[in-house]
């Protein structure tokens, strides 16, 4: 097994994904939003990269059983059902509904990672559901860090790092190989902070997502193992790994 | 004083490095490269992005002053004067040359840093050089890593982390503040090893130098001070800095 990383989604192309076991992070906050939606009942997600996509897919026709939801600049797009803050997606909300997200950076991510053979959406919500999945695979795997408005992120890439290091200490490691990018990730987690909250407190994104009032966001969205769904991404949708 | 970073040059615009003060990092091996041939003579070195505009640079006009360098996939280019090993470049090949060079990585991340303020280039051989330069300035700082295949690369963000971690050791912290990026920069810089040798050996892009015969040249770029000159990148040509 080797491990690779890719600190944004710019530059992943699609051979780059082709047949790998692909996880994609993107804390603050669409992976976080995705297990909570999915936790609380939702049927599916489906990412979608632009507004019109959504749009399109949630018409009147559907419009029983889709929310259309999502964010640009951190807040809810205009005429949207729900924003990007997992507190929002509640069973009340997403019970028995598709909801049809288009997020800033993390969509766009899941979307280009779709020539994977399996791809799961992660974050510290679930990371160890993530990480026990990915433990014993035979494949190679690539972390998508969705970062923030096309730059590296500190929380995407801290994340990496956790679900990297746990896989590594359950593997024997002459069977693992590691990228430069995938190592420097590893790193990252070992020394930056132990707290997850801290970690985003400390990103220019959550910094961002606090003066936009979402700091409970933060809260929610560094709680270890809060959502322990495995959501997967296949043919479009993702929806809650059955074993 | 603000210090960002970019982890390669992909997604880097003009308006990103425009009215910065930028350093370009390419450890293996452009930015050495570029240093040992003005410390051996050059008259100055011209970074192009192709071997096209290579080779019209150096046209039999000006073949008496100029000589045509540069590698891709890190071998010499057929019928060029050098390749991008900075043993290569001794003071019988360079002195009184324009050295007009392209290479993979580093000579595109210096064409896209030309809208910066002031441009230095960087490595481990002048590393103490660039960080004195970069400690005491007031405008905002970028480092550019070249990186490798518009991939991240080990090598130069470690000493992306040196050159951050030295500013940062000799300026009022109240005074400076880091993004994501250089943050972890430094955290990496921190903790992976004292020893740059053993960075460029762990390095994917020192091991694939390795599997080509330039060992030594990891060495040679591994040797911190090595080559204490301070570049600068102006209107297209690069020279030694006169204070």
């Amino acid at each position: 097994m080797h491990i690779d990383c890719f600190v944004t989604h710019v530059g992943l192309r699609e051979r780059d994904a082709r047949d790998k076991v692909i996880v994609v992070i993107d804390v603050l906050r669409a992976s976080t939003t995705i297990c909570t939606a999915l936790s609380n009942g939702a049927k599916e997600v489906i990412p979608v990269n632009s507004i019109e996509q959504a749009m399109q897919l949630s018409s009147d026709l559907f419009a029983d059983t889709t929310i259309v939801c999502g964010e640009r600049g951190g807040v809810k797009v205009r005429g949207f059902d729900l924003g990007n803050s997992p507190r929002e997606y509640t069973p009340g909300t997403v019970k028995g509904k598709s909801v049809v997200l288009t997020t800033t950076n993390g969509t766009e991510a899941l979307v280009k990672s779709r020539t994977g053979s399996q791809i799961l959406v992660g974050c510290f919500v679930n990371v160890s559901a993530v990480t026990e999945a990915l433990a014993n695979i035979n494949e190679d795997l690539l972390v998508v860090c969705a970062g923030r408005e096309q730059r590296f992120s500190l929380e995407d890439f801290y994340c990496a790092g956790m679900i990297i290091n746990g896989i590594r200490e359950t593997r024997n490691a002459e069977d693992t190989t590691v990228s430069d990018t995938a190592s420097v990730a590893e790193i990252t987690f070992r020394n930056y902070s132990d707290d997850p909250v801290k970690v985003l407190k400390d990103a220019a994104h959550g910094q961002s997502l606090i003066e936009l009032g979402f700091e409970e966001d933060l809260h929610f969205c560094g709680e270890i193992n809060r959502v322990p769904v495995l959501p997967v991404y296949h043919e479009g949708r993702i929806t809650i790994h059955t074993a």
